[in-house]
């Protein structure tokens, strides 16, 4: 199976094989909050009336929750159809890429016609002075869960006026450093963050994000958004999570990633890179693809084929770290195929 | 509460009346399927995953039923994104709108810089030889319930190649005497198909729509669709509904929606329309604001202000058949009216 430039982890339903356990998505492990799918049972025959034309209650509990006016906050169908908003309404514009990150963002831009470049997070960080445009960039980043400290990201921000800056969040609940740089909206007109309801509370089935900027921004950007973007059960579920404080345990997370990432290593001997949150990228003696496949074939264990981020190379895979018992299965497995392919 | 030209029925979220009856939306009454509602509270959990990237799957099914290659099938995320999507595709085309009509075919092309006309269903009957570009027709008509016959709107179409049909056949399954023209694709290359379930299946929360189209049409305007567009439950209830053959009694819908016009008619005096489904337009003798608003102050009763639609005048408005009951105390209540507003 090839490794298309745009294609995603999560990708189980492409297979025969019974997958036995995922590490290919980033999403908490826990699944979906109990309280949430009890709630959104009592709430399925909403299914017969049409949502809010443009969420209007869910952008306002959003607002509220983020100490933003409604204006400066728009509901929309997941990150991705964010990321797609932003590239249109920006059209032929120039994009910086911090790289490697989220192959949507170059997906989106290429779409809209974008001048293309590509930068290095330590590229950007020397730079006097930003490239007029768009800068995208992933914080912490996906794929490599390294994580910009927001000092540095808000004064490149402040320094860079000409610049706007696409800053994704959506993995911001999900590392123990990460502070927001939305104390910049309001005060600043070039900058637009991506935020995403899916990773924390694992629900990338719902389709749930939103994007925050200053109102004349997202004003501009919402025209592009087709009427009725956002289901009715994202909107029931959007406005449930506000309501209620719903906490996963993110720092037993993080412990177990870290020692998964430290046994990979003992393992395999294979080079592996720290990360500020659950999941992280290994660089195998093979290619990707072909143990993404072996493992497939013989564990029924998924992993994500990272070669397609560019800035990374065929041998990159990305992991993130299940349940202590999955986490066993996959080590004995990398065992078993170090032993095989020595 | 001004009428804006891209507002819509089904608002009655916008009101702080109760409101005791919906007559603005045009969906089936009986509320979504209970068989699907119990399927979907089963899989509930699934929103746990991401849907597939382009409900590769559920897409496979459509093509299916339509007795048609998948490479012809566009799922999206209701009917509203596949006319962006189209609108997209086509930026800056000449666009040929049939009016009145439903009034996200203007909104999508405006939006996407078309060249706009707009021509009556007998003005495009007569013509000679359409416009090049596009033609934007729905059939049966959202607002007026009229019906072009198939054979001429085929007709139409062959003599027509240098100009695309978008035939919006959201209502296909609401009306007795329609037949759809999807016979004609595979055969032409000017032809692309609105088809929603929300309308027959009463679902319009999920959103859930699809295209179909020639396969080089619809390959170049799903390049334009973010991925997992289309959420998980939506898939689900997809391939549950093309599973399970669930019929809803429309003959006796549409005999209700025949009294219901009559009835109106002899009690307002005002001018209804002939309509082959089960909404009509009336025109009042007041404006159409002012009676929907005294219809949710006094009764909780929400109707369509039509007067937005381009073609309609401000007191154009349009009301779908309810249950008997319900339709009794619309009956009442203009009965009222009438008497107070002589």
């Amino acid at each position: 199976m090839s490794n298309h430039p745009f294609s995603h982890g999560d990708d189980g339903y492409k297979f025969s094989q019974h997958i036995v356990a995922d590490f290919s998505s980033n999403v908490w492990i826990g699944g979906p909050p109990p309280d949430l799918l009890l709630h959104l049972r009592g709430k399925l025959e909403n299914i017969g009336s049409y949502p809010q034309l443009h969420a209007e209650s869910l952008t306002e509990g959003y607002a509220n929750f983020c100490k933003l006016h409604p204006s400066q906050v728009l509901t929309t169908n997941g990150t991705a159809e964010a990321i797609f908003l932003v590239a249109q309404y920006f059209a032929n514009a120039h994009s910086t890429i911090v790289i490697p990150a989220f192959s949507e963002y170059e997906h989106a831009c290429a779409l809209f016609e974008h001048e293309l470049g590509f930068v290095s997070i330590n590229e950007l960080t020397q730079m006097e002075l930003c490239p007029p445009g768009l800068v995208w960039i992933c914080q912490p980043n996906n794929p490599t869960g390294h994580c910009l400290s927001t000092e540095r990201l808000e004064s490149l921000i402040l320094l860079n006026p000409q610049t706007v800056f696409v800053v994704d969040e959506a993995y911001a609940g999900l590392c123990d450093a990460h502070s927001s740089v939305d104390r910049l909206i309001g005060k600043v007109e070039n900058l637009l963050i991506l935020r995403s309801m899916t990773k924390y509370f694992s629900i990338p089935g719902l389709r749930l994000g939103y994007l925050v900027g200053s109102e004349c921004l997202i004003e501009a950007i919402s025209a592009f958004q087709p009427p009725w973007s956002v289901n009715t059960l994202a909107l029931e579920a959007g406005h449930f999570l506000l309501r209620n404080n719903i906490e996963v345990d993110v720092a037993s997370w993080l412990q177990s990633a870290i020692e998964l990432r430290q046994s990979v290593e003992n393992i395999t001997a294979w080079k592996t890179q720290e990360s500020s949150t659950a999941y992280f990228l290994v660089e195998a003696n093979v290619s990707a693809s072909f143990l993404k496949q072996w493992l497939i074939e013989k564990h029924g264990l998924l992993i994500r084929d990272a070669s397609n981020f560019r800035g990374l190379g065929k041998n990159h895979f990305r992991i993130c770290s299940q349940t202590q018992p999955k986490n066993h299965l996959l080590l004995k497995a990398l065992e078993e195929f170090v032993s095989e392919h020595p």
